[in-house]
């Protein structure tokens, strides 16, 4: 059994991240860290865990956490892990981190964008972007994953193959996307009242959000050159799910317009084997019902003759792909599990 | 593996066994019936399935499935399973029947509550009640187990123990309850429609709703003599959950009221092993988030020494304990496996 | 134009004061006290007033406030009413307090439910309930309005009649209630973030709710003697919205129950004439839907002959019946204007 | 007092028409037409006005209409306002017209997008676009008023002074919109459920929502050209609201941006002086909770010199500005009262 350390077991990514271990075969959490709630008992915390889960949580110590664990993630807000982390603690565990930390390679944009000095730049350039379908290869021998955001997850997987393959002019890229509140945290903050986002959509972070340089960084690989996008993010009232809607220019080849089997084939050509991600195909669309609980993309589109855009349109559930399915997918990847391991189980609906 | 059929398998129960049999380790649908999808994709009526379940949809022959399964569920309105089943069928097959049809034991009460002729009177006394943690052992041996409704389940399990040890006056109980929509199924009505539920919440049923005789005669036999007792069942907006807060006047002893201990310690008689029973003790009251996904039911309690009653409550997910997942627990008793086998994964929240 | 002013205007209860008097004819708000908001725009706190509220929010100094309105109200947490009321500022102004500072006759009761010091026990006695279908005399010539809480307004005009009239039992009364979120008020509480309400369901202060006495007091004046009740809330994932449903053995009269034309006789004998109370009759039920945004509190109820209950039900918005509603009510009522003035807007569906 | 007719009485727009005019101190609805509730009571199809309005529902007689009332609101399907308006009618009363049958000025365009036959195509020049702010005096004298739909009053309104001023390239123009459930209408659809939409997110009708060649001829008139422009709906679980993000490439002056304040200076140029569209500016972003209830459309914008597009973005209730409120905002236009009359009331929240 995979010893698991969680720092920040205590909000809803750590919570996810229990229950998803929980049910795994091979692993088992062994230290429920939350600084806020030390010597609790982790299932007066979360009701769901009563009679499942033991335990009393535990304080932030990572020193001690890697003697105690085969596998640390640190569910905890940016720079924290930044700040724990050292070279004799990745000598003994990996490290999988759900926050901004080690996701950028370039500090001077992390701290542009996150507006905190960087506490362990030296480790940026060992640690792997843990977007699993892309970097599988790379995540293998690393001893630390930087596990992706949520709302990149899904605008990276979504547009990713047509990038790389060239069908879409990535300068053109716009991403709308659409997020539940659990994305927002478990904090005690007056704009996440239920009362206060029930009943309401809104837009925030417009043209500054933080995993916009993220998806930049990322996407630009695919494209071989640097580019900037613009990405929108809404808050809309449910729990879970992130929805994007990506436009793009197509890019004509011999004047022609890409047809939707060329975008079927280079959406197959990347996810034809992949576990997690669903293609719907043309003209079909997601929708975050269909993924909820579960660790997977559903990918649609559209291509829009008359304005020569094309609609890229990717779900996932922010708890599972978004943060914690993709962190154990992550762990089995390190430890050579299976990679669906524990991921198994099919969205729950309604 | 046990193969298992189901009729009605689009309705939100059907889909509910089909999401938690594709995650049972010793059993696998081969015959999703659905009487208005027939040779429609399953996966086309229920998104979540696409890339897990290719099959497309059946009729309703029973004659058929009793040869093809080993064990039929019949998540239909009420009177289908009454009308298609019969001796050579149950000779060949287990029926656990999710519809009303074998709960009752007086024919001439399930004909003035539910207003239609049962076509298959014979069977009633042979069906056993399944309600897992009371009636297991009648179970085991039987050819067809009605299962029971969502308000049910809730309602008797909460009240159960201090009915059978006389500690409440069972013609004192009033059962006020709470549902989530999904138990009102998939069928297209105005008063089902998003804008009708949302915002809103509506007592119904009241005085006459179908669950009280079942609720009655069940907690009849704890009581040891016929009771009459209120129900009221309210829907509110959400998609799953069943909370019933129950009121009865405790049975004074030498003139003293039970203690808390008193009460729990009833409620340990008789639950103290139950995997799926998590007695919340004296004054921790359930809440429907902490059990949805799960097969788990959650009781809490509060005397009242002012006005000599007790406050009873339970809380479980309509479309597991209250559905499905009870229907798989009878399933795994009927077939000897392990009781909790498919039903293990801990609630999800948020 | 009543000048009015209010203290505690950025809590929902303040707000929607706020929106109820922006619509009034003949009142207008000269100050909008809010201790945690001092000099900072109104509309910056609640968005639906930009353009609409020009003021900034001032401090709780209700000295200077008795000088510069006609009428303060206090949407404030208990106690703070009764701390800054004194002789000199009643006679000044009018005071309508939305807080339980003045609600309950007995100082004692008072400070054990509350579990605070009374500090102004000597205008106890002066204030009027102001509930205003029942006392409306009173209230006409009192410098104190102590304004109803929501489940109390709802619970109490339900079983009114009834109780009054002496076809039920009222020591048989068991309330069991449903509130919507807003009635937890504007606080940054875990308990009350959009993931842990949303799709949940919970009872709190179970046989403890510092509704209680209330209700107990103004049933008991009903009645002619003191009674107990049980009364238990529930959370549910709504805005808006209490649905109170109540039980209570009927008296028997020559060996009879009373008929549904009985009951309806009593309700009529009180409501009648009432603008804002529908009664909705036997069989007919109300559903928060229907009373969203008004002053309305809809009642129907259902006699069950099989266990001698009846059910009774009602209806009304926490907002506005339920606190900033019958708050405008009162006012009208102390300056001698039309009692639905500035409430006579349709609820609002969906 | 004007007598109104309306013609779908009983759909969601019929119904929040019934409300507003209920509270309009110069109109009052003399018929409600509903070919499904024939002869039913009104107020037993909507609660909420119970003990307000006392009328039963008609058939859709238009002749006999045209006798009774002064102006006609055909709150129905496609088709049917065609189907039934003639010379005689339009003679005798003003109609305007919430459906799509007068909005699009090319006969052509609208059978292609909509797939029926207009059945009144002689009256479609007469026809003026309702968009009160834009249209105000073309709408005075007309005796057809086409209501704009939900999705382009936003739209348009949103970005019409960008376009207009040159500020924009219409031709990269994206308008990206989530609705509120209503917009569905009352009709008994598995799709619109309560537990098919709660909890989840998606878009629909891309790249061909038959709102897109609207938007794009009424652009096309403030561009002074034909555009064409990618229109993608999303439905998400709330009521009520309308949110559009809206993306361009900013048109550069002697190879600079327009700064922030040259794109307010747009919009207060023609919105200025507007009741009904609140100009939140820079970096303030609409949320459709502040609208809920009322006719007002809020908008904001943000410049990304990152890549030279503007993010703008417009909130209105879909009931409302969307459909009745912008309805009655035109019979006012039509009967020369004043424009904001029975439209004043302030959002509702929560």
């Amino acid at each position: 059994m995979i010893k698991v350390g969680i720092i920040g077991a205590t909000g809803y990514a750590g919570a996810e991240l229990v229950r998803i271990i929980q049910g795994h075969p091979e692993a088992e959490v062994v230290w429920y860290g939350s600084r806020s709630y030390v010597d609790e008992k982790y299932s007066s915390v979360y009701g769901n865990f009563f009679k499942i889960v033991d335990a009393k949580c535990m304080d932030d110590n990572m020193e001690e956490l890697a003697d105690a664990a085969d596998v640390i993630f640190t569910a905890t807000p940016q720079g924290l892990c930044a700040s724990l982390v050292n070279e004799e603690i990745l000598n003994k565990v990996k490290v999988i981190d759900l926050s901004a930390d080690f996701r950028l390679k370039d500090v001077s944009v992390y701290e542009k964008w996150y507006k905190i000095e960087h506490k362990a730049p030296q480790f940026i350039d060992e640690a792997v972007y843990g977007l699993c379908e892309i970097n599988r290869d790379k995540i293998k021998g690393t001893r630390i994953v930087a596990n992706p955001g949520c709302y990149t997850t899904c605008s990276i997987l979504t547009a990713y193959p047509l990038v790389k393959e060239g069908l879409i002019d990535p300068d053109t890229l716009i991403v709308d996307a659409l997020s539940g509140v659990s994305g927002a945290g478990r904090g005690a903050k007056v704009a996440n009242l239920y009362c206060e986002v029930n009943e309401s959509s809104k837009p925030y972070g417009v043209t500054n959000h933080r995993h916009t340089p993220e998806i930049e960084e990322q996407l630009g690989y695919a494209a071989g050159k640097e580019i900037v996008i613009n990405f929108t993010p809404h808050l809309v009232p449910m729990n879970r799910g992130i929805l994007a809607t990506e436009y793009a220019t197509l890019n004509k080849k011999d004047g022609k317009l890409p047809t939707a089997a060329d975008v079927m084939a280079a959406y197959e050509k990347y996810y034809k084997d992949e576990t997690f991600i669903r293609l719907l195909g043309d003209g079909v669309y997601p929708e975050t019902r269909w993924v909820e609980g579960s660790n997977f993309v559903d990918i649609g589109f559209k291509i829009d003759e008359r304005t020569g855009r094309i609609v890229m349109m990717g779900a996932l559930d922010n708890m599972v792909k978004g943060a914690a399915g993709q962190a154990v997918q992550n762990m089995n990847i390190l430890f050579g599990l299976k990679e669906s391991m524990g991921l198994e189980s099919a969205p729950c609906f309604p």
